[in-house]
């Protein structure tokens, strides 16, 4: 099968062609770019070997259509919704990695992307592609709304406590931590390396975009109404994505007690890896990795559990999780193409 | 009047000499190291002038107790308490950096600190030196404990929450980052630049030696019982820590009421610095100074508020706050040494 | 004495706030911005007080003659030309931080500036203001032009080899490692954090428009003609430039005998400090202050001299040198604003 | 056929596992430590799947020696020296990443790490394993000296002009900057996270112990008598080596001639990447691969060639290097294990 990356001169268009190149099923044939002049992958990732031929360019999308069958689409949210929307028209599977296929509800798409959407009935098929969550789904579905790279961390680390009613769900705070990748190739003043460079910051407090779809999921693990805040930090780093979830617990509970709901969870899963009791993941366990890592503490004096994810921002935030989608839709050996 | 250092060779004692160095009120004479040999201030401070002559030496106290009037005491902690006890049969004014001093609690101090107290009358009469709090009984004390760098940043983040009583003093979350440097110079793992690039974690989860003097604090403020979860993280950076607080409002209120409370609190304070209402601190706005910058945010759909506070944990959380201590113990303009 | 600063939003022009705040025989009246939109120091600077009043201003030039008499202009080159020609015009004592006054001949101006010089006569007034060794001329100039980073670390470290003919002026390299806010603030994809950081790369190598200026001095220097080749490097790091400088001797020497040259050279001087044989300085030892630290090796078995200077490219490379040409000009201690 | 990496917990051994788990001609079946609590290989490599069963343990050299065929020796210096003998002497193929067979004078070596050699007559047998020039040599040797990181990028970088006598061979410097990884996981005040961050210093101003191998292999391709300087520096970074060659040409050229002599030398090397003129390579090129990119200038007023080279010091200076050396000598295909 052949398959194209539309826009993939981005950070995760090339982590997603690194993916692709090794992945034994699939063959990456096409990327494109809306720059006229044409970009050699190997002038843009490096670390592949001087034999690679592959160009990005600025394909017309009539051509891609007859020569690719799934598509990856990489676009800035906003723009990627047209886009899409022709992919699918013409029958093709789609991994979104956009915002714009995540929210259910188009007045929360128009009130945080300040947008209206314009495929309302596509958004309904569109399947939120949170691997370890919503396998059954996406195995069905051919418009995968890659998540977010807050919430893929955030949704893993709280849904068995959300699932197993085990905690307020007024109670939920989310303090997380993030590499400057996951601001994207943009220059902006607070990604200069001088502003950046041991500094550290909250920014977005309780505003972020991302809250509506760790809300929307967060409801729907929980059957009912969530309440959370979500404050997001920038990390003189360049990838990962360290959270912290603090809630409390409806009943007292140990350490060992509540792993035992994750290991229910997450027994069998590859990517997702739970640490003992007592330790605690770090960016560097995850980075240039699927994984996500999680550890698990009870404050007991306060009846708090508190729950550390980390992820590498780039890879099971954006492009790792994107092609465990493909895997799981297309039947392929889930870890392919995404362990060492 | 003259003032000295004992141990002087740490992260701290360098801040620390520094500032001294451009005191107008006091003279810094001597500096202690328990190395048999003597380290010229100049070669551990590289910024400070060829001319100073002044070299870190193995004093006896004895003789210290002779030609000096105030002592910084910057030795590691169960260390430190001996030398303050000597000092204070002196008759000398002590400001202790370590954490000796700061537990009213034998019981508590023998918990965390895995020792006994020696000397639990010197204890009673010690003051914890959060200077904008407890300004009264700092100006009558002889035995001033200066805060932890942690405590400093999260109470002056929390005082005018708890000490007007508009917070649920059991739903406190203190989410902490702090720079390498609040770790000091001890080679560590952790600490070893090829480990720490690039790298986040979370440490000491819900276990933070930091944890019982806030309590303690924090129950003052209070006048009753205090429940909180601390979560501290090691940022990849040398100096600087941000706290976010997160508590649950006791009423509805909004972001501009709350900030009202802060602005009673710490009008007329120097070192105390409120953002706007849509603001927040960053580390680079505090590197290298006194200040305590604050920002709230109320999340109104949680009716939760945030409080984030910047520090730098050598000044303001350790030698800065120190030598506040001293000028507002004998009568110095409180700013002096610790302006730009 | 009032003293303005012409273009103060950029990073040479916050150093060189900082220093003048401190200084006690001028004050800083006036500073300037393009931006129509004034700026208050205090939210450029946080390390200044909150009682800070300065606030940047779009001046115009006529008010700013009228009131201020020493003139700091840290405009962008060719944009610096214009604004020091009138300054310079209506009588005032002008230090260009530019390039736009450095070099003597007009068309080494234009090949590397890509413009024509419009003041030539002017340009014949000014005096390069390297301190340590121009002091002579420096005190009876109106138009100081303020060396480039690059060539204040490279010029103090070769001056005593080229002056006392004791290298093959044919035989000289220069490799230079720069922090990046030597780029300044303008947002560009080398300084993006996410490039930057855990990188490092060679640039504009053997065509750094520095390049020039190092000859005009070193030539200068050895009453002769100088070859040299120049190449700089960006660091991921915040300032600082460390310059490594290899030379021929043209007898056999070892290195206690050439540094005797340097303690010739620099004996007296505040701002230089030579390192014993065998140690060497680092960036550490100079940020943040206005010291030129150099530290020298002969390699005997290939007749080579060895020099490494380093310096703080923001303060001795640029505001910290202004300052220092201004007391040498106005007859203050040289150290005034410039120490501890 | 199976191999064993004996000093498996150190910076190169885990790269060397990561390389030998993808690798498809070789089985990785034993790692050693000297420690007697055995570490798993996942927890050592975060990035490894959970499915790793290898276990890095205390194995005895007796069990190892029956059940392995190819050894990788990442022991300490001096330490190697022993365990190298006795492999050999049982027959095995080794290849040795430390420096105790690099030397062949046994005067050097006694110079440079002070110590005997104790068995002269086993390194007159070991090839120096740099795999581009000795490739002939390495196919039949059964003890093969991996490369240091310094030498191996500067040797590549040089190789051209002393083999085609372009250059003066006296007049050789070479400016080298390592990540912090090169100094190993010891930790060192040099490496603390506090001190090397925002800092940049040379060290072992030219009397690094990697000089003696340098001037034997640039002798061995000179024939000839060389004479070079040598300056390493340590950056804030944790990995890659970026080294900066200037020579003197013996006859006029321009860049592109000098280009013509490498595009000779590598053309067809996979790992060898030349730059166009113009352009030079960073450290980002290469991190995490085994290339060594090499860009070229000419100095024409000076008449001197300026070499860059780049490599992932732990890989191409390292494990890559040694499992291409490997791979040469157990006729596979080079790039095997190598490439993306």
């Amino acid at each position: 099968m052949n398959c194209a990356i539309i826009g993939a001169t981005g950070y995760t268009g090339v982590e997603l062609t690194k993916i692709l190149l090794r992945h034994s099923y699939v063959r990456l044939t096409h990327l494109t770019t809306r720059q006229a002049k044409p970009v050699p992958v190997r002038s843009l990732i490096p670390s592949v070997s001087k034999n690679c031929k592959l160009v990005i360019k600025n394909y017309a999308l009539e051509e891609l259509k007859k020569k690719v069958d799934i598509f990856f689409v990489c676009l800035p949210h906003t723009e990627a919704m047209i886009t899409v929307a022709k992919l699918r028209k013409a029958g093709k599977i789609v991994i979104d990695l956009s915002a714009d296929y995540r929210l259910k509800k188009v007045l929360d798409y128009k009130k945080w992307y300040e947008l209206n959407h314009k495929y309302p009935a596509l958004l309904r098929q569109s399947v939120y592609g949170l691997c370890e969550l919503n396998r059954s789904r996406i195995v069905r579905s051919d418009l995968i709304a890659n998540p977010g790279c807050y919430p893929t961390g955030a949704l893993l680390g709280i849904a068995p406590l959300l699932k197993n009613k085990l905690i307020d769900a007024k109670s939920i705070v989310i303090d997380s931590k993030s590499g400057a990748s996951g601001a994207g190739k943009k220059l902006t003043v607070a990604t200069h390396f001088s502003e950046l460079t041991e500094n550290f910051f909250a920014y977005r407090v309780n505003r972020h975009q991302h809250s509506p779809e760790m809300l929307q999921e967060m409801e729907g693990m929980a059957k009912g109404k969530v309440n959370f805040t979500f404050v997001p930090h920038l990390l003189p780093v360049h990838r990962g994505i360290l959270s912290v979830i603090y809630a409390t617990l409806k009943k007292r509970a140990g350490t060992s007690q509540v792993l035992k709901a994750y290991q229910n969870q997450y027994d069998g899963e590859t990517f997702v890896r739970l640490k003992k009791a007592g330790e605690f993941p770090s960016l560097k366990d995850v980075q240039h990795t699927n994984f996500c890592d999680v550890g698990i503490e009870v404050d007991k004096k306060s009846n708090r559990v508190i729950v550390i994810t980390a992820i590498d921002n780039l890879i099971k935030g954006a492009s790792g999780q994107a092609v465990q989608n493909m895997n799981i839709r297309l039947g392929f050996p889930e870890e392919e193409g995404l362990l060492l």
